[in-house]
């Protein structure tokens, strides 16, 4: 059966398993202070462009999100994110188990918007009764958001400068963070977004690793943010394991073909729809594609094809979502072609 | 050069590895919904012999401390510990971060004793002031020891009797579960062990796998705990990477068979010390031993072999700490036995 | 300068304060053990009309709403609230700070309303992501709400019985429940009040007293819910303080009595503002009037009379609030009438 | 019946209560923004000798100990404390609840010494292990403890200066500081200990108010903290109840001769016990004071006065504690010795 239901359906990209064979023998210290990790730190280092930037791996993207909130926030302080936002919605509220309320503000096709962004600001502290409110302490936001969507550039450096004007730290979620540098649709760079934020994560989960999320502080961590992450649950014994994927991944460029394989997946996922006149929820750039499908058009889909039911709309259809991945081939494209064909004549 | 620093300075039994690869582009649901972590769950229900006992996959150890008590505590309770449980001592405050205190009692070699748990308890009702106290909820106890040190199942069988008298939970810490399990020390079975607590985790990060716990409630699972383990940031969204792993731990036997390879070497390694004249700070069954050398020997072994300090005494000897596991051959003994004969010598 | 900016601009109703007079030297226990307390806890037994009712008494509203709702909340749980709920906005977070999410639904003049309560479930369980997310785990609507405004009799009934269906404990925030009841556009007592709801609090603070609200559960206290006021800092070692306080506002009708006159006076000043042509923002039954004025209104009023301003309309004008309590005599109404009536020639 | 269970088993000071019957109807600010706060603030800084310390007024000593705590601490970091120490046995958990965990160091009658600090820290850094472990953040003590003993002032400065060598704030829990510093056996001044820490609190509930710590930042308050005392559920609505109860208790020394009276009281009855040949547990120079009691000798007062049972001996015989207070007069004093007059005789 083909499956598209998300980008975390296989075990790891084969080089990945191929070095953690390799290395498994060689003797090292535990909790990150590995040679692989030292190596995937510099690597990354490079990659983003800032040589002295502070690079920790953690396991999965909701402890990075909730520890990373956690480091940053004063007790007295919220985070700052779209309604959307994972951190909002699908994270079983991590950040306020840690103590801390996510003050939502309206989602564009999952983006925040800088003026919105800073009206809100305006007004808070334009509140006489502000003291008596969370204070806003950060903001977050997911490049590409969870619509699969993008900011430009543009975007993000008025974001970038309505936080420099509260001196609110900004968070990029990064879960799947090479879908959007693959894409088209950025006119950002991996370095340009280093420059733009305090700490973002580079996703490996949903990038073809098994597991492991690499958080950046282009501009140092937070003091003692490796007893924050022990605190957490994030830190692994064994830090060879996140550190070999993060080295693989950051070398020859593996990172981003594995990521550029997915995004150009996803468009030919993306015209099969509109060639089959079904039509999009939102237009993505990036590796996850949201048709609008009919009840006929999924029950004959059952059985042959799995994908997951995103909303369900007040009409009767439903908005799916179509992931790609670094193991979605072509054929499993013209595999699902050939269904949507069969599936016009019916 | 040498190393035995701990029971995690390798990658995984290359079973492990050999099974990842081979199901590596298997489509599976993610969270735990895999067809892989079905099986395990079945395999560890099998040999824990409750057919129908809750298993869950967590990533690390203070990770599946702090998801475990803060699931089984209401917010006015705390955990009982022995004063040098894992829990107190090194697990960055994990248990308090969601907000339980740790109620220590005292280490006898790492155990708690049960005729002082109930004394405890007894003296903490007998007061008066009791409600203005934190309520003890649950015991934990870990098997082994952080000392590598043994519950007779007797001492077993008396700290439930104490649980059950004031309906607390036991929660056995067995992050080194396998180790316990084939000592000659131990008198206790799997199925034994199930019977006698209401939670308890089978480590694998130091057993032999990358990474992951897994976790047993004999009696059932608290509810939501599925939710529960996201908002700690427990959950692999590649569920397959722990449910693969346990899977080829409960095959054939290959979890006892690591951990009597870990404790063979352990003993040959305990033999070899008393040999030299070497004392033992704690006459250790498990594959932790725990030699005190001196300043003059600990010099002399520098760059040859690693090995962990842990406690300096106050004539200037350390105790130290020398590790086994999967990964520790008769060579390595072998090696440092030469080593040590060398030094004898000199 | 005439004052309405809230109701607790004064200290307590003088027939508190003579009571805290001539009890002064007895000598009583502390923690809410003492027998000041117990009969204040019988009076409000009787006046809720449940024999068996537990009562609490705490401090202020913010830690009474933290505490209940932390003391009836897994930790895997949220509270759902309107938009404008207080402990949505005007809480500090404290909630959250608690390890809780405020899950929020539209607010229709500070209500909640029950058929999207209802919706909101519904969607809530239909969503198979449904265990990723935080889940709702009671119901928290203020009466009267943060606009002045009532849930009749028939919309209270409907929530109880969506909360029911779904087995969520219902909490009515009864900060200012005094003035709800006291209107005429209440038609709900207060034994059915109580019946309705798993958890409720009569306000103090802003009806007469000096500080303290009464927690009543009809249906019984969660367990050691001592312990969580103790852990919560609402325990006060001089627990006669709000056992005086309700003793003497439960005595005679006083709570009522002191209610009346309020909404009375309210009543005055909304016929008052009619009458002179100023709009209302919301057509508040209760002690609270929310009248829009024009920014030359206000700049009259400036130094002779004292208000909030709540909101700022796009238009300049602001929405403000005129508050009444137990001090709020005819004269200070006949003496704004006077001045509104300058202004009106101006 | 004579009682001398606690220093809070009366109302206030009558001068407490008739300062708030003449202010009653006066129409002030909420939340500490009144006059008489203001007031008391300046009357504090003047007594404490630090012209600019920041001033807060909360309820009760445990929900002040958690918010001063929760406000120093980063979240990685636990607070120090003796094992006697209140906010380890005797608070339910609140600092945990914040997420900090108290770090106990042995107790000497209720006193930490700074010896056993400095070798502690010491040990603490230089055990490799330390960022696994939670970070000490600040130092806590309490002024007099919780056995009635103080500390000298020289003790205190050896201390402070280990805080100051490894950067902790030190806090002095002073919820019965009165009655230390009227004690002929303290030889340091308020304006003193005020220099020597980072921040203390003046108790008020145990030393004649109805209720209310007043806080003091001798070096600044934290960013934020009135936020932060909001999110605790300490911020009084009517702030003036504590404004004005510490303004009368800190206009012409009330504070002090209230505590002088109870340190006058405690030492006729220390001279009593050991007339009648009753041994002390404690030499206590404050106003508990520790008697050990036989049971016949608590039989025989049985039903005429009452004291707390402190801790059952071995041999049978209690550690009782008789408190004075304001509200201790020499009659009560005279009257307990003819009681254990009689009782001397049977």
């Amino acid at each position: 059966m083909l499956n598209f239901t998300c980008d975390y359906t296989e075990g790891a990209h084969p080089l990945i398993l191929q070095r953690l064979a390799e290395t498994n023998l060689m003797q090292e210290a535990g909790y990150g202070e590995d040679a692989f990790s030292a190596s995937a730190r510099e690597r990354i280092r490079a990659a983003v462009g800032v040589r002295d930037a502070d690079v920790f791996f953690l396991v999965g993207g909701t402890q990075t999100n909730a520890t990373v909130i956690d480091a940053l926030l004063h007790g007295y302080e919220g985070v700052i994110a779209a309604q959307t936002g994972h951190i909002a919605v699908h994270e079983a509220g991590a950040v306020e188990s840690a103590g801390h309320k996510v003050l939502t503000l309206p989602s564009h096709q999952g983006k925040l918007d800088a003026g919105e962004l800073e009206r809100y600001l305006e007004d808070f502290y334009a509140d006489a009764a502000w003291p008596h409110m969370v204070c806003p302490g950060m903001v977050y936001l997911s490049f590409p958001t969870e619509y699969g969507t993008l900011y430009s550039k543009h975007e993000l450096m008025c974001i970038q400068a309505v936080c420099r004007r509260y001196r609110l730290p900004l968070f990029v979620d990064g879960a799947r963070l090479g879908y959007g540098l693959a894409s088209d649709g950025c006119d950002i760079s991996l370095p340009e977004l280093a420059q733009c934020c305090d700490v973002f994560y580079i996703g490996g989960t949903k990038v073809g690793a098994l597991c492991g999320e690499a958080v950046v502080f282009p501009k140092g961590a937070p003091a003692h943010f490796f007893t924050t992450v022990k605190q957490h649950g994030a830190l692994l014994a064994k830090g060879r394991l996140t550190g070999i994927q993060f080295d693989v991944l950051f070398t020859d460029g593996l990172y981003f073909s594995i990521s550029r394989n997915a995004v150009q997946r996803a468009l030919e996922l993306k015209a099969l729809f509109l060639e089959k006149g079904i039509p999009l929820y939102i237009d993505s750039p990036t590796n996850q594609q949201f048709p609008i499908l009919t009840k006929a058009q999924i029950d004959a889909l059952e059985g042959k094809v799995r994908f997951e039911i995103w909303e369900r709309l007040p009409d009767g259809r439903c908005v799916t979502r179509f992931a790609t991945s670094w193991a979605t081939f072509s054929e499993s494209i013209a595999a699902l072609a050939e269904l949507l064909g069969e599936f016009e004549q019916s």
